[in-house]
């Protein structure tokens, strides 16, 4: 049965969880969620994902949400090796998962906010808190180029889905016109990534 | 060999870390980090932890930092129920574990900061920024209340990491004079985790 992706082509979140369903061959069927209509707030979105976010998914019966999570029972589901499974290649893997939530996700959703979804919502961005998420990120970004100096990924020398979590937001505030990938071993580790057919797939659009 | 924990007794990542241990049954020894003199900013201490953040472990050699992710690899390694396994129950697990980070921590955190943390080293807290974490946390801990009106714990009706690890930040803005667990299932999820045994040996300190 083809997996139930529910969300939206554009949603970064969508987005993450489909590139990692390309990644590890699983097909799946996208079923859009109307924000115009309130879709996403309805009883019978909450039903399924309480904080009325997209995407969640419907693995025949089996639904789950939050975009990490569902990228990892994928990855967990064909025993990808994007999810190391050995004690302690699993914990640097969990180390890299971490950083990316808590060293990058959280500046880089910030900018993304205040240049980009407030935009879309015709609501003014704070430029002022933008560039305060951008100084902390740029800072953050010294230490990955550190660790990228050392192994080719973030969780070693193999790629993982702590590295391929960055992709829809670090694509977005690219595309806002920043540049968080200047310095050489970011700018490797980001070619690399960015340019995996899985991605390039789904960057634009699921 | 005892666990060295590299931090600081009153840190919340570094509660979290030494809450797990207790949990697990791993005694730990904790070498403390000296703030004042800058020394998590030093190339000794960089060169273990690049983000220059406590905690980090030294386990036989072994060392790891981000405290969610030492607390994984504590529990993976005594192959603990707080860390599920089987692929559905691990799924939902990592569904529990990602809403702790991006629904909660994210505004906990936000709120610590504005009203903890700055003043703890004599700057003005910016009370505006506090009160808009504070109501979107409150507007998130409303699915909080739904989730946990079906089932006991984030994750299910067991306990698992995901409920022990708000617990450093819940307790921080608690203390700060917040109310975030008031409403019935949310204030009986609250009083049961909190009152753990682990969790009151190292909440005023490790």
């Amino acid at each position: 049965m083809v997996l139930t992706l529910v969300g939206h082509p554009l949603s970064t979140c969508t987005r993450r969880v489909a590139l990692v369903a390309k990644e590890v061959g699983i097909p799946y069927e996208i079923v859009p969620v109307d924000f115009a209509k309130g879709e996403h707030k309805s009883p019978k979105f909450l039903a399924k994902q309480p904080f009325g976010q997209v995407p969640y998914i419907d693995d025949d019966g089996f639904t789950l949400f939050e975009s990490r999570a569902i990228g990892r029972y994928l990855a967990a589901k064909t025993k990808s090796p994007l999810l190391p499974n050995e004690l302690h290649a699993n914990a640097k893997f969990e180390t890299a998962a971490s950083i990316e939530y808590s060293n990058f996700d959280h500046y880089a959703t910030g900018i993304a906010v205040e240049k980009v979804f407030k935009k879309m919502r015709g609501l003014e961005g704070d430029a002022a808190r933008a560039e305060e998420h951008w100084q902390t990120l740029q800072n953050k970004l010294k230490a990955y180029e550190q660790i990228l100096g050392t192994q080719k990924y973030l969780a070693g020398d193999e790629v993982t889905l702590a590295d391929l979590f960055h992709l829809p937001y670090g694509y977005t505030i690219i595309q806002a016109g920043y540049k968080p990938f200047e310095t050489p071993n970011l700018k490797r580790w980001w070619n690399d990534i960015s340019n995996r057919p899985s991605w390039q797939a789904v960057k634009d659009g699921v």
